[in-house]
């Protein structure tokens, strides 16, 4: 199951970057399952990573290489994590850069590695090494769409986004793509996520446009309140545009470059609890009024996290008591009962401490019929907001999950 | 779905404790649904409540009744949870009060009232005030039984636990029931259970009892990591045995007695696990040589609560990658991953920081067959232990939950 359009929409190729897809037959033979950024001289490149205090191998060598030097590659298998491994893991992570490496001419520090699939099994060094070699003629300015479906795994579809803008007469492009399904409450970044840009971006500048844009799109989604041990998202500018760089937050061309890479990035996480594990719901949390930004979140995800609420908006059930009882058994300082509101889109269903008055099942129902459902909480509190977003919990999620080897 | 031993024990009688259990029909026409407990004189009464901020109405009027007066009346309803009923719902629950004290020659603020069942929905009042006479002629020492099926919403069956021991030549007797399946994360105490003793215990040191005990059996479990706004459990002394009274805990019978009590109050909180909504597995988790409490309590409770760990349960699937990823997302102190070791019951799967090199699949397989599974968990950095009971997450929770209108 998943909501929303079902379709990747037009991804621009972006100068300075060149993609190869192919099949290392990793898990299922004849899968193109390796994917080859290649990034021409003078990118700027970004990374975040997962905060789970088991990271997978190759987060570990990508944090490391990019602290090292510029970087040149980078290369993707799905169908094994490489996480869980270990010693073994790691070698395994060092050699592919390696391979990778030898392949290209560069060193292997200039190369960032990444893995997505099973957990705790080693990867098959010798597939994976002898397809690296095909990836070489394979490299297309326009290899974002096959890239999309490379990364998969129980993703049911491809994920990315595109946007172009004008400033001051240049054109600036921005592609980016994602995959991510289950195991999803990404702590600092998604489970994958690539983004590039031609714009013309410094270093240091890139990587806080990145964090900033992280925090309010991939850290701001949950599946199943799982953190991935191989979240991991990397942004590119590879300088390619005529417009000029990006040297400070200070710059005009600062703010409107940040909308359009949130733009983005919220499209990338929305397209991954659009494809949920099991997802029928796309539903938006939206919290008012709270004390401070953390008080939001923690009153968002625990709504977010409720195994009731996620079952009744599986049941398209408008089941206020559950989302009542989730908000009050979130940690938060002492608030006033009386002063909340919960609405669902605009139906008020909670109001002084109970349901609203001039609330019916009726309209309640309507909201919860529909594919998209905007829970939003009044904290009456203070000034702060914050949304998640979420997916329902269904009869797939369950079944997905107990069949499927992580 | 539910697993161990579906019997009820045998329930001890209580003297000094009689209990009613008639038909008000609040939900589904001829339920036995209203149970009326009355405490002889002399009794100590002790209560815990959930912490959930949006307490029921019953339980505001009850923490209020019991610190006001000596407690002589017990009256539960299920069906309806009287939460979520604003103004309404402590007018509902001060009038169920009274008429109890009508009826028995009480003030009202000798009644504690109870409900349990449908949030948001206002009590029948015409149906559940009628039923309240014919508690008088029902009123038996031997009423146990009745009342665990009669306190029950989405049990699929009645919890009880009951023990009886010598002191001295004395003979002390402990009964108790208890309710629950879903929206099971206690905090202070569960859905609802009664226990009650023929010790003669101070009321102040039967206080400390109850919260001591309700620690470590009632808030130590979870099915869905949902806080129910009516959780409550009452713990009533009667003073009838020949045994000395407990005036404090110095005394010598308090420790026998705290482990008789700790014993029930664990039986209760552990079948309310076993008849958790889907349940097919009773797991323990174990959490060893953490730094501290609170970290051993948040380590187990994220795994406890990981829906991929839950449906690997579900599946009998050892995936041990999930619970590692689980622990490594929990939110504690730096620790060495090196170090760290995961057990399912004796089998070990993780060390050095990946699958443990002696590990197979089928000692994992073996292990995750059985309906009773360990999880241990070794931090190795302290001396630290907690332990937690949950269920797994199966195809019926999320039937149950989302056909069910708490």
């Amino acid at each position: 199951m998943a909501t929303g359009n079902p379709n990747l929409p037009t991804l621009l190729p972006i100068d300075g970057v060149k993609i190869a897809t192919v099949s290392a037959g990793i898990k299922t033979p004849g899968r193109r399952d390796l994917v080859v950024f290649e990034l021409a001289d003078g990118c700027s490149v970004a990374g975040v990573f997962t905060k789970n205090r088991f990271c997978a191998a190759p987060v570990l060598v990508s944090k490391e290489h990019l602290s090292k030097e510029q970087t040149k590659y980078l290369v993707v298998n799905t169908g094994n994590a490489n996480a869980g491994t270990g010693e073994q893991g790691m070698k395994d992570a060092r050699a592919t850069c390696s391979a990778v490496a030898e392949c290209y001419g560069v060193t292997p520090e200039a190369v960032l590695p990444f893995s997505t699939g099973v957990i705790g099994e080693n990867l098959p060094m010798d597939r994976l090494l002898s397809a690296i070699p095909a990836t070489k003629e394979a490299l297309s300015d326009d290899g974002w769409v096959a890239a999309a479906s490379g990364i998969m795994t129980t993703d049911t579809r491809p994920k990315g986004a595109s946007v172009s803008f004008e400033y001051q007469g240049h054109t600036i492009k921005l592609t980016g793509i994602s995959k991510g399904s289950g195991m999803i409450q990404p702590n600092m970044a998604t489970m994958l996520g690539y983004v590039a840009t031609d714009a013309n971006i410094d270093a240091s500048v890139l990587q806080t446009l990145l964090s900033d844009t992280t925090t309010k799109s991939f850290n701001r989604i949950t599946v199943d309140s799982d953190t991935s041990t191989n979240d991991s998202c990397v942004l590119v500018a590879t300088g390619r545009s005529s417009a000029p760089k990006i040297e400070s937050s200070q710059d005009k061309l600062y703010q409107i470059f940040k909308e359009k890479l949130q733009d983005v990035m919220r499209a990338l996480a929305h397209a991954i609890i659009r494809d949920g594990e099991g997802a029928t719901k796309f539903v938006t949390i939206q919290v008012d009024s709270a004390l401070s930004s953390e008080e939001a979140l923690e009153v968002a995800f625990t709504v977010a996290h409720s195994p009731l609420v996620k079952t009744a908006l599986f049941a398209s059930d408008p089941n206020w008591g559950r989302i009542l009882a989730a908000v009050g058994r979130a940690k938060i300082e002492p608030f006033d009962l009386n002063k909340l509101e919960i609405y669902l889109d605009d139906v008020c269903i909670v109001r002084n401490g109970g349901r609203a008055a001039e609330y019916t099942e009726e309209a309640g129902q309507a909201v919860m019929n529909q594919e998209d459902i905007l829970i939003r909480i009044n904290m009456a509190s203070g000034d702060a907001s914050e949304t998640v977003w979420t997916s329902d919990l269904s009869h797939d999620y369950v079944t997905i999950n107990a069949e499927y080897r992580t």
